[in-house]
């Protein structure tokens, strides 16, 4: 079920995006902003992974690095392509199509940027259904696809390609490597893989899902209806099943640092009306919220910080003291909870102390919350 | 004047690499053993830069990294030849010959260990004429050669491709990077070019001057003269053109830590019979010593440590307190001390405050000393 994207469905897209990228995957506005300027008054080809060749070559591309760094170097834009072109070099043939890594604001954009300016349609699937800080966190290494090769560039036009078998750990420490020298992000084209594989090792609509979001929250707030609840009531319907309120207040502190090449660090939030108390920690995205000191949510499961009022997504990197935010939790996909799919993205893969726990399990019901 | 090497000529020819090294380039007995493991009863071909055709294409090979962690992570022998494979591949040629980007221990060698696995010749010639810490510092850079695409190996056969145009800075620092995340050592393959390049910019007849450096401090000490004085006689009648002793004495304290990718720290002596003392500062290599504060030799110059009775160099990362040393100064030739070279690998670009004096100026004449 291909469908055509214009620039009036950016707005929803990146909203709904970056709620799935669960406070990483940087800010929704940049790519927005790339995207509509390359695309113009043309469209973009979204197909839907049943459209696609089993002999197709899929190359998805993405933005690497903290994205608290790329609020200070903005892309030239030419990066995504030189990093695909790179890439199509090195296996000796063109992509069919290109497709996001992971949902969150700028990467779920970054392929329609080089859609944009390279006429290539964009499947409608990725590798996380959300955003995770590391390349070997991807549906695609737990269901035997390499990442290597990878390529690299950043703003200048220079590039590294990185090849490292099977080994898709040792991928994500030589290119974050790279990218930390050069200067904090860079732009990658990695698991190039047949459309077979994608049908078999994505999971599937997640740009359609984020447009769906968006368009959800957006309607609810042109309506005078609460966004949150907008959102709660359409998540039953999607992959993800489930979706809860865990923490409403006012955001009291943030610890942010950017290391190794990561935005890290921790929120604190305030009740409005009583002594509970939220705590969030990060890497790129949300991994832990802790309410009084008890886990409500866990990676893989989804945390996302919700303006109040508006439903606005807030990224980590945009966390600031004195922000209305409810805290809400949304469950993984199955495909992401996996004995495989745990010991990759689960807690002890962010160095965590917590089991993973559904988030249906260990939170409120539907709708309700704190 | 192709000359044939043997493993016979490995003990003087890593002797005097690593007297070249100035402190650096790793230790010359890992190389030695791998390239005599590895050409058993056969031979090298050696090649005069003028024994190469203009259009030849020649890639230097060499180890990159921190000598004081080669010492723990022994190569397995297989990341030269992967490095330069992969390079050959991405420039879709293959090479005529191999060539050192330095003279010094390990780097002396690993070009005859790709020999040995390949049947290519070598190069007698190399970018330093002695070792330096970083892949921009090379005459072949200095005279318009870019460095890119550079591969780099690591013991698991995982390899990067980095391609930073002619900005021969950036290459060093994205390979750099990749080095330490590969544990502190990768195996690179980079200035790939044409033997007219090599005629032009490589200095020449360096493998041969360490073979006959190291038989004569061998000869010297078999014919129970002094090694040093062997040494210092015969410097004139070649490029360098200048040797002398700056200073004796006894190891009394070394610093030393593996940070960044490289080795980093100061040496200090204390003279036998007198207060007089000196200090030599390091990054990987010796660059500049200082003798009661004074500067007596700063890079590019060479400065070399030598047990005071075999005359047998002694790298940085072997320095260790109570060592008997002579402290010798050799001149670079004069190809490294152009403007652009100063730039390259004067004491500026190392961070030192001290202006470049030619040490055949600051220091006592030839065979002279404390």
């Amino acid at each position: 079920m291909a469908f055509q994207l214009t620039v009036d469905d950016l707005p929803d897209l990146v909203r709904g995006a970056a709620l799935l990228g669960t406070g990483g995957g940087g800010d929704p506005q940049i790519g927005r902003v790339l995207v509509a300027h390359a695309l113009g008054e043309r469209s973009i080809t979204i197909l839907s992974p049943e459209d696609l060749d089993d002999d197709a070559l899929v190359i998805p591309t993405a933005m690497m690095g903290a994205p608290s760094v790329l609020l200070e170097r903005l892309p030239r834009g030419t990066e995504p392509v030189d990093a695909l072109r790179r890439l199509e070099a090195q296996i000796g043939r063109p992509a069919s199509a290109t497709m996001p890594i992971e949902s969150g604001g700028i990467n779920s954009t970054i392929p329609l940027l080089v859609a944009a300016q390279t006429g290539l349609p964009v499947v409608d699937a990725d590798g996380m259904g959300r955003a995770f800080p590391e390349l070997q966190m991807e549906t695609f290494a737990i269901y035997g696809i390499d990442g290597s090769p990878l390529a690299i560039a950043d703003e200048r036009g220079y590039t590294a390609v990185v090849d490292t078998g099977a080994d898709n750990r040792r991928m994500e420490a030589y290119a974050r490597a790279v990218t930390v020298r050069m200067g904090g992000v860079g732009y990658i084209a990695e698991y190039a893989m047949s459309g077979a594989d994608v049908k078999r090792t994505a999971i599937p609509g997640t740009l359609s899902l984020a447009l769906r979001l968006g368009r959800t929250l957006r309607e609810a707030r042109e309506g005078h209806r609460d966004p949150i609840d907008a959102l709660a009531e359409m998540l039953p319907d999607t992959l993800y099943r489930h979706g809860s309120r865990l923490f409403t207040g006012k955001v009291v502190d943030v610890d942010r640092r950017t290391e190794g090449g990561f935005t890290r660090g921790v929120a604190r939030l305030a009740a409005f009306e009583s002594d509970s108390s939220c705590e969030v920690e990060f890497q790129n995205e949300f991994l832990v919220a802790r309410v009084d000191g008890q886990v409500r949510t866990v990676v893989p499961d989804l945390i996302t910080a919700l303006h109040l009022e508006t439903g606005e997504p807030i990224t980590a990197e945009s966390l600031r003291y004195g922000q209305r935010v409810c805290v809400f939790a949304i469950a993984t996909p199955e495909i992401m909870r996996t004995a495989a799919a745990l010991e990759a993205f689960g807690p002890q893969a962010f160095g965590l102390a917590e089991e993973f726990v559904p988030v249906e399990h260990i939170s409120a019901p539907l709708g309700g919350g704190a």
